[in-house]
């Protein structure tokens, strides 16, 4: 079963923003065995969308349209919906109860015409009922192929597709197994990694595929294995992962495919109870924000200090002046104390501090830009590290961030 | 003059990685007058990318193709190049001492054979130097499309976009002028706006269009005129907007294409010399992350206390404890002690705190799930606001957070 999604809206055309919706529902149907072919963004034109359609008719079983249904001019998806199925807009009447109690019960003001539109749908759609917004989404099928409209506002349209599309799809449709391993590793490149694995790879089976995802410090491995036989399937990944394990398992850190390195910590700290605590300079808050980002961080995550301004480091963190004087803002040192020091102030197991030149200008520091000390506070000891991780400002951030994570779940790992 | 924005990556199929390289370039076509016509995700197949290649032939003038340019085995571009314009690979000696250089010079290892197939090129390409990385990028030319293939990591492609396509597109190309405007509202939603400013819409002149793109709180509005007569377009454009400032004056925040919230904020508090610090609950330290993405946000943010835990609360930001025993955690009398003690602790002008319920449980509070309180202290007084943002807890903390920042900038205009 293959589908492909398209995006409408001339805001991504012009790179005004950027197409998220589009990975959410990728994500989804791949869950479910459900390959998606491409994934097309388009202008809100009428013909470009009649287009659009017409080439994707037959190609594919299903089509996920986002955007273009919201209560404005430039929304057309609706009309051209009808027209593309020679149908017209009727009122339904869920939908117009829906809106108006969204907009008199909940944001209590009286209901206008645009509003009542948006109760408008083609005769013939099967509505996906919207429970986080006014837009409804609607299922349409020509031929064999099933043309689906979403909202493009990213809550509505997860709603839509966890409790309406998937469900559907998984009765209505027969799929084959899609299974997939990703294997994270970290601390070698692409290249160095495909040298080792050079046999091993040679040896998979035609059924899974191999592909590198790197990131800077950090290449992740997807096998995906598809078919029909589901045990095979999984007892060949499970092999070929145990095989992989024993040539590199010097690099990998995890398998986890959802799992983001902030999880990964979370799941970590909260088994060995625990508790984190960060002093930032140069990564400004970015740490803090992706460790309390997961559910649950309270069981682990006490807080920080974002010392921007070298002031804040004295007053706040009571790094002494002289320190400071005698070895610039970033350096060594000043990082040590930065994590001596949160660890002791929010009494936690573990503190990372960051000290470091983003730039694009050296600012209160002496350092060139780019150079970035990371410090790493146990119960033992405190280590820092030191990096040059270049330009532009916004790489230099999230190196620092992401080393920072890694760092620490490589100390939390030697006591697993 | 149209352009196809193409990217290779099974990765993005499967919703694993957000493909982010396309908005890049479309932005950057976009201001020199290059229409993006489509943005289209593929896999890594030789047949897709060949197919997709044909599709795109005379179609458009410009196809810029990213990923697919790495050293290993699943990266598929280069070959398939070779095969669409029957060119052979051959090593190119100015990128074979470039790859020698970085990997022996800076990384310090030996040159592996992966590595050097990266100087493989097709014979007729023209090279676009990647000082980035290893993996050059090419432009090719078959009847009057050009393709041009570059690699996928963004800091790489984004150099490639800037430094060699750009100038050498508006050197060789003549374009239509494309101005566009965009008007930031804040306090109304996208159907009030619309029916505020329907006659004025009514009346725009046809080469000028009209998007609404809406976020939570929060409407763009944006104009684009497109024509050849640059005075026309812009006069044109200045004037509408004007008349639509009469109309719907009273919620304009901005106006600049591409000012994000703190980048306006961080002009403001700049020109007025004011500092800004924030204590943060709920939002974990997002907020000093935005503020401090900022070239030169060290001259008005001075940092954060990022106080997730009660604990911590009490602890650094000195809340007294049956404060927080009385009204509990989240409550605006904790909002209000939080900003007077980051105000006072980092000694800012202005001080923003965030407490709440992000969910998914209640966590330390008592507080419903979507409760937020948000202070915001000034030379004056603190002003608290209470909130309920619903769920999920990612659409918590974003509302907290763009809320708080739509405060301040409220705030601070009033001395403007």
């Amino acid at each position: 079963m293959k589908a492909t999604i398209v995006t409408i809206g001339d805001e991504i055309l012009i790179g005004q923003i950027v197409d998220t919706n589009s990975g959410f529902i990728a994500k989804a149907l791949d869950k479910i065995g459900v390959a998606v072919h491409e994934m097309i963004s388009i202008s809100d034109d009428k013909q470009h969308i009649l287009d659009t359609f017409a080439k994707l008719q037959n190609q594919v079983d299903l089509v996920i349209i986002t955007g273009g249904l919201g209560p404005t001019k430039d929304d057309i998806t609706k009309h051209t919906f009808c027209e593309y199925f020679e149908d017209t807009l009727v009122v339904d009447a869920t939908v117009l109860a829906h809106v108006t109690e969204i907009i008199e019960g909940f944001y209590k003001r009286p209901i206008t015409q645009l509003n009542k539109d948006q109760a408008l749908v083609p005769s013939k759609c099967i509505i996906l009922h919207n429970k986080m917004g006014t837009a409804p989404g609607m299922w349409m099928k020509k031929a064999q192929t099933v043309f689906i409209s979403l909202p493009g506002v990213p809550y509505e349209m997860k709603y839509l597709v966890d409790y309406e599309i998937i469900p559907k799809v998984v009765c209505e449709y027969e799929r084959p197994y899609i299974i997939h391993k990703t294997i994270l590793t970290y601390g070698e490149g692409e290249s160095k990694i495909a040298e080792r694995i050079e046999d091993w790879e040679n040896n998979l089976p035609t059924f899974i595929k191999l592909a590198y995802l790197p990131n800077p410090g950090r290449v992740r491995l997807r096998l995906t294995a598809r078919g029909t036989d589901k045990e095979l399937l999984e007892k060949s990944i499970a092999d070929n992962v145990t095989s992989l394990t024993q040539i590199i398992g010097d690099i990998i850190v995890g398998f986890d495919e959802d799992d983001t390195i902030e999880v990964v910590l979370g799941r970590l700290l909260t088994q060995q109870k625990k508790t984190i605590a960060t002093a930032e300079s140069c990564t400004g808050g970015k740490i803090a924000q992706m460790l309390s980002a997961v559910p649950g961080a309270s069981n682990y995550f006490k807080g920080s200090v974002v010392s921007y301004a070298t002031e804040t480091k004295i007053k706040v963190l009571g790094i002494p002046e002289e320190l400071i004087q005698k070895h610039s803002v970033v350096s060594a040192e000043v990082a040590k104390a930065m994590a001596i020091s949160i660890q002791k102030l929010m009494q936690t197991d573990y503190a990372i501090a960051t000290t470091g030149n983003a730039g694009p200008t050296k600012g209160d520091a002496d350092a060139e830009v780019g150079t970035v000390f990371i410090a790493l506070a146990t119960a033992d000891e405190v280590v820092v590290h030191e990096f040059n991780f270049g330009q532009p400002r916004e790489k230099v951030i999230d190196r620092t961030v992401n080393k920072s994570m890694e760092l620490l779940q490589k100390e939390i790992l030697k006591f697993v």
